[in-house]
């Protein structure tokens, strides 16, 4: 059956496991592909152009911005970031799903531009405390950036009602479960099964 | 989590696998219960009262309609059918959901009733000439009532597009999982997870 792709969306405060939950998703699905944004920022060590970002020049973000090449775009701390509309578009046509591991705001930009294509999906920490141990647990941070990130967090969970769906992450491969329920449910709304239009009329003769 | 009952609509063409499907449901599924309704027509052989129908007068049937007592109601083929109120309410209050085994326009009022409530599910057959072969395998119909059903079925398949989800029932088992998929997700809507406000603001401090 023909059937248009959606956009799914995961959002969760830093620890909650969204960026672990994408992973296991890519790996188990090959329905499903990540959006790879655009921005304006340097590279990571690590970060590969084309796989984590688009590594682009000011100039040539500006003049994808002007040439309508975005879905949606922001800056954050100075840096811009830009989600590129074409292989987004040519998957919904194609019928292939398209992943983002964005924030609420991202998430809210996405919904303006593509209310009926987005799927949005919020993972809450099972408690405050199990999020500070995860955060701790990295060893990476210093009490500081630690609780900078534990503000951000509390900032991130206060727009978990502008999310369709809510899943508490207690157990990952519990959530991750209910995650690949949430995707396999919304691939059979009859909004999305183009197909059917068709599949109906042979049916009625 | 504390969450709100929904209120879950199967319907298809006979012979496309609805009754089977609801069956297996009920008895896989210990969250959710068959909608029994009210009628005034004679029970049938082997029909249990309360069970398969609440059979009722036409003067209490009368009584229920002016005391608000259906949550919608409908006549067919001259006996008068009704959904009551007070088990539905109940049910979505304390997070139960409620099966409803029901033709598009059943569907309709139910959908225009309690709109954010309703799931609805429709179910295909594979072809029509798979349809025909369902109907005739039954063998308790004639020729005539074979051909009336068959354009009623057209009739039912007409109003697929008033549905949320559209399944084709090809293999009953794959279609049951699809079905079963549907409700774990729908459960997962966060708007019905009413525990999440006192969650989340748990979660904020």
């Amino acid at each position: 059956m023909d059937r248009r792709g959606l956009l799914f969306v995961l959002s969760s405060p830093s620890g909650a496991g969204k960026s672990t939950l994408s992973r296991m998703l890519l790996a188990a699905d090959a329905g499903i592909t990540l959006s790879v944004s655009a921005t304006t920022r340097p590279p990571r060590a690590g970060e590969v152009d084309g796989q984590d970002y688009h590594f682009v020049s000011v100039e040539r973000y500006a003049e994808m911005v002007s040439g309508g090449d975005f879905l949606e775009y922001a800056t954050v701390f100075g840096n811009r970031y830009g989600t590129p509309r074409a292989p987004v578009e040519a998957a919904l046509r194609e019928g292939r799903d398209v992943l983002f591991d964005i924030d609420w705001q991202g998430a809210q930009q996405l919904h303006q531009a593509a209310e009926r294509d987005v799927v949005r999906v919020f993972i809450l920490p099972p408690s405050i405390a199990e999020l500070e141990h995860r955060l701790r647990a990295r060893g990476t941070d210093d009490e500081v950036v630690i609780e900078a990130r534990m503000e951000r967090a509390r900032a991130e969970i206060s727009h978990w009602d502008n999310y369709d769906y809510v899943l508490v992450n207690d157990e990952v491969a519990a959530c991750f479960a209910q995650v690949q329920t949430i995707l396999a449910a919304e691939r059979l709304k009859r909004a999305r099964q183009t197909g059917l239009v068709a599949f109906t009329r042979g049916l009625m003769g």
